[in-house]
């Protein structure tokens, strides 16, 4: 009964921008600086999503990756490849679309779905470039 | 008198959408796809500047990283990073943003600065993504 | 009338082994050491397809991405991903599936599709492991 | 008494299927899919190992990087770099040779040795393609 | 209250050598191979900083990017880029400059640091090479 | 009567620093910066070596990988690898140890090697980090 995880890399396309909307212009520049470009910039966001259980002994596993990836895009290339953080995502609505929001977000579109599947989701990572990323392992 | 080229690679992140002014929403996304989605979408773009110069001895270079990298910090970093391709850069006035017409646009800003160093302009690479990519050596 | 080139990135995860049917098992580990192994080995190949074409105004570019994408997985991934190179490809019987033989053939099969879209093959990279590539740029 | 880990990484090169020989044909290709094919295919693996000890003050470490690097050579590359790890791997034999299976099987074989050497095996990490990873930390 | 963790990337180009002052040559060629190589060696080393914390709904982070980049700048990137870690780093005098050594380092460095800006470091990983490198989290 | 080109890919880590004898400290500082650390620096490097050769029928090849792989171990990596460019190697003797005049160097070392296995050395490439690179081609 040995417990095994396997993750799933994939990829989004996206713009966004970091705007409080009840700060003025001025605070959000100074807080945000660049981020907050009125206009929007984007990114090549990268995700992996990490699922852990015990492996079937007739099939070699627990999850099969091509369902790993069929939920990976419905529920995160779909709705958020070539989209609007900010204008586009019902979920992330009121908030800040932030890399640190976005790995939560994704994590409470999952971790219903992977639980049916008889595993367990155990991190989400995201990376917003080369040099930033976020993992969230739905700890509170 | 040997030729080297030395290339020096940046980043800048960008939002944009590829759409046609003179064409309704159907043709748009007929011929653009989801890249057309009228709220933007973006990319992390990663620029490689290739210059060609015959070696200094006493330096043991023709440009210096550091001012090469200085060029592309004012022409290239500057006007195009956390930016909106289709309504911030002047130069991308009335052209669609694809990865083609920018790493032309690069390459016309770059050129004629590169020049003023005693080197030449080689190539510029664009990447959109990582499967996509374009390259100009200001052939005609 | 500027001439622009784009690259498409593809991957595909075949067997092979290098093995000439005109000599014995001796001469043929002599020559292709652990390539030879009969029981096969395998690897992740990653293919770059550059054609080369001049921009439509109204577009920005001479070949859609999604165009191309799709002429490499009918022509390259179909064909090759998750075969038996030596058994399953008609067009390498009868020729060692060496990197430079694949990478021709990949040209071959490629170059008259490409041309039919009013551009040019311009080059075909391919990646056997991190360390070997092999490039054709259809030169005799 | 400062816990550190280092991790290692090595590359191989092998041939495989997955197909349970307790179903037939339609049955493997319906689970496995394109995985299922016959004739074989492959994969550049790449295998992380990480120990983890205590650093001895004089040498900086707690196993040298070439100690390790050789323990991963004989118990890792050698069995399996250019094999098929359906036919010649014999603690594969009766398994799935999936990316679950092979990196269990890879702990099994290497965790024996690195207690040998005053620290502790604490994860192997095996891709199988850029996209698809598995990890295994000796839980059950 | 979900508790979130981000990572920030840098890199410095370092000279060193491993080198026991308390052994012969003969001893320490014996137990350091080329890495005692007495004219120094060097490497373009990669951190990766990981921090934990709690959002702030207002930003939608704990720690903003850029304050992370500025304490890694000054903890890390500053007393080690273009240095040599033998003879130039106050903090590791007397101990080898291994990256087991060199990653406890930085921990202790930027950890205070960490702490006055209401969140945890988590963990430090640090690359040598692509193949080599060291995390600690902190533990003993 | 095709032609191919294959390139291997090899790494090494040496120590080196920019240094004019015929300048004072100042003008040192001034023109190289922190590359003129007198304590030295380093650099993971890595060379990609590109020949050019027509395939043998029997082979699949015009030069073997694992040859190709020896001559770059004997010519590059022994005399390079964990070793310091300004004091340990002959042919850089009387140069700075850019990047530039170390690819030239390294193109001068193999190309008439590779001229006796009835190939032709077509480029040099050599990163000194992952933002700078050098080409050389054999052009005056």
């Amino acid at each position: 009964m040995k417990q095994v995880s396997i993750t799933r890399r994939a990829r989004f396309n996206a713009a966004h921008k970091l705007w409080n909307e009840e700060w003025d212009e001025a605070k959000n520049f100074e807080v945000f600086g660049k981020c907050a470009h009125p206009n929007w910039h984007g990114h090549n966001y990268e995700v992996h999503v990490t699922v852990r259980g015990i492996i079937d002994e007739a099939t070699g596993y627990f999850i099969n990756f091509t369902d790993l990836k069929a939920i990976i895009n419905e529920y995160v290339e779909e709705p958020l490849d070539h989209r609007n953080l900010n204008m586009d995502v019902p979920w992330l609505k009121g908030k800040q679309t932030s890399v640190e929001n976005l790995v939560i977000g994704i994590w409470e579109q999952i971790e219903p779905i992977i639980a049916t599947h008889g595993c367990t989701l155990e991190r989400i990572r995201l990376y917003e470039t080369e040099n930033n990323y976020a993992d969230y392992s739905g700890e509170s």
